[in-house]
């Protein structure tokens, strides 16, 4: 049987990926009277004084909604909020299984970005942090950025940032295999949607020498007239030598490849034009822009892609839950670039320099050791920016 | 140690009284393609083609929303959204505890009725019911009905519906006790607010005799001029010989009252001019309208109150999880008035007819078989009533 026939299956038994269970007991009328009326006036009380002892008194503290409008989901587009609740579930399941951290499913039923903003802002109380997923770009980037200025909890879009954090993880231990320093590198980044811009941005402020963005009319250059609004802010940014052309044009000469575009896109040919020992990253699910072995015998030097049959697989599990209990672990106000930063260098460093290979440039997406790794690091890193409650 | 200062140190212990936990095990990439990518496709896939299946393969089946915008909470008052969340947790840890029904607590920052009913209808696929708790009156009624007119799923606030479930279900057995039908009873309610409203409504609908409502400003009366909307229309069915006057008026001959006022507005004189066997359910919290010795004393032959430590607790805890707990086995469009009456009746039986006493009408509030027997009435109500989608 299929890995798809074989989950919907294992949909049906679930009956649900998550479950909301009680932490207190309730069976005679002292207990009743501790969990809810009359002794829980007095918390409620300690609450209306000081709001923030909402994180000592509530499960705040611990608890990420998982919030989607159902618009871009996986590789299967709009199939709106009700049909978008497995893969929301699914993630909620991870944020508790890495990371401890509980997490709520919530789809928005409207793609007003003004609605589903206020829908969201009007529930914030209720959670220490919210992962926006699934939402399509440009309309993303606005929600976030809504968001960020109404809540005072990190509001942290995995589509853009996770994926962001993890490959900038990975071509941090790529870059050091090859010897190569981030500040002389130039980076192809091929599709121009909530990923590729997110990466292009963690890239910069990891200090990549050069970011070459190239999306379906060609590379991304400041002049151009632009469809998406956000790339006239990304051209500004990246293309430092005003490279014009399509994806075969931006190759040539470049150190690294990431591709979160489509299947086949990119040909050995492409490759065998880049510098010496070519990076390449090649995300596309679930067929990646070059396959591994292609990619290799025209002279890729370390291969990456979105797949957990192949090595190196870029995978966001291995950020989105530490970066999460990180933040939640000082009541962060936001997740920001420090934050985002420290969460790549810490995935990157969970690898021991003695063990890093071609093969081996991320830690196993199942060690469930590297939340702690990445949590601490963005802890840390929102203390120092000043963004921590506690 | 009062009970106040144990739930706070208890609520610190708790850390939050309920959790999101994961139903499935992620430990290796073949779980995880499970219930993540790439399989998690095909149940999305499936409840595209057929949204109904988002109760099969997602947790909604057995889901409730508990949302407030804090406005009345307990006897507290409007203490905003983030400090009402105490409350929202032991209502929803009651749920689990006591029908197994999984409930997740949301306050909404907002007291604009538009925009609390726009929030909760759009996240309303999220979830297979929704308890509206805590909500001041009169927003309380028009956040309901338009809630009601808007969602597929149940809505329910239950301050209104589940304390007249369990009052009438009491007064169904006092009245046995008694030797009373309720067709022939005068019933006067103290209290028109959301409460006494909703208790006035659900009697109407068991076929009380006449109930006369009393408010702050004395009986409620056809024809008079009224600050709260809603008393027109409470004034229209209730009342049928248009007594004038205050409580002391309203008293005279009735064979039943129910306080959901404030303490010690009941005196003895007034029991003493109620008609034979008075039954008096004096609901106020923490102290009743009069206290139950006293109510004795002026010759009341049945007693109940909102508290533990006095026989006849008349407790909501014996409702809503079963009616909720009903309405998702049969995925109910909504709760109705057959619905609701259902559970009243199904309350009543679940004390044995051998058992009943002046102190003993309803079941012990931690018989939790009692949500069971609530469940299966509301369920078989729901399908006769045709709205159960199974």
């Amino acid at each position: 049987m299929d890995i798809m026939q074989s989950s919907l299956e294992k949909h049906y038994e679930w009956k649900g990926k998550i479950e909301v269970v009680s932490r207190c007991t309730v069976e005679n009328s002292s207990q009743l009277s501790l969990a809810y009326t009359p002794g829980v006036a007095q918390p409620c009380l300690e609450i209306q004084k000081n709001p923030d002892l909402s994180y000592d008194l509530t499960r705040r503290a611990n608890l990420v909604a998982v919030i989607t409008d159902g618009s871009a989901v996986l590789g299967l587009g709009d199939i709106g909020p009700r049909a978008s609740m497995p893969v929301m579930e699914g993630k909620c399941a991870l944020f508790k299984e890495f990371a401890g951290v509980d997490a709520f499913p919530l789809c928005v039923n409207t793609q007003d970005v003004d609605e589903f903003v206020r829908t969201v802002e009007l529930i914030s109380y209720s959670f220490g942090g919210i992962n926006l997923e699934d939402i399509s770009a440009p309309r993303c980037f606005e929600i976030e950025q809504k968001l960020k200025e109404r809540c005072d909890i990190p509001v942290f879009h995995d589509d853009q940032h996770g994926t962001a954090i993890v490959a900038s993880a990975a071509m941090l231990n790529a870059a050091k295999l090859c010897g190569k320093d981030f500040k002389d590198m130039t980076l192809v980044i091929n599709g121009a949607g909530a990923a590729g811009c997110a990466i292009a941005k963690q890239f910069i402020s990891l200090g990549m020498g050069d970011i070459i963005l190239v999306d379906k009319d060609g590379i991304i250059c400041d002049g151009d007239e632009f469809s998406n609004p956000s790339h006239y802010d990304m051209a500004k940014v990246t293309n430092k030598t005003h490279r014009k052309g399509l994806l075969a044009d931006a190759m040539k000469g470049a150190d690294a490849f990431i591709g979160v575009s489509r299947p086949k896109l990119v040909t050995p040919e492409m490759i065998q034009s880049m510098a010496e020992k070519p990076i390449v990253f090649a995300m596309a699910n679930p067929t990646p822009e070059i396959m591994p072995d292609e990619a290799k015998a025209a002279g890729a030097y370390i291969v990456g892609t979105g797949r957990s049959d192949f090595p190196n697989q870029i995978n966001n599990v291995v950020a989105f839950p530490g970066v999460f209990k990180g933040a939640l672990a000082v009541r962060a106000k936001d997740i920001n670039e420090d934050m985002k930063r420290a969460a790549s260098i810490a995935i990157a460093s969970a690898v021991p320099a003695d063990k890093l290979t071609p093969d081996f440039i991320l830690p196993n997406s199942f060690d469930k050791n590297v939340a702690n790794i990445v949590a601490e690091a963005v802890a840390e890193a929102a203390r120092k920016s000043g963004i921590a409650r506690i």
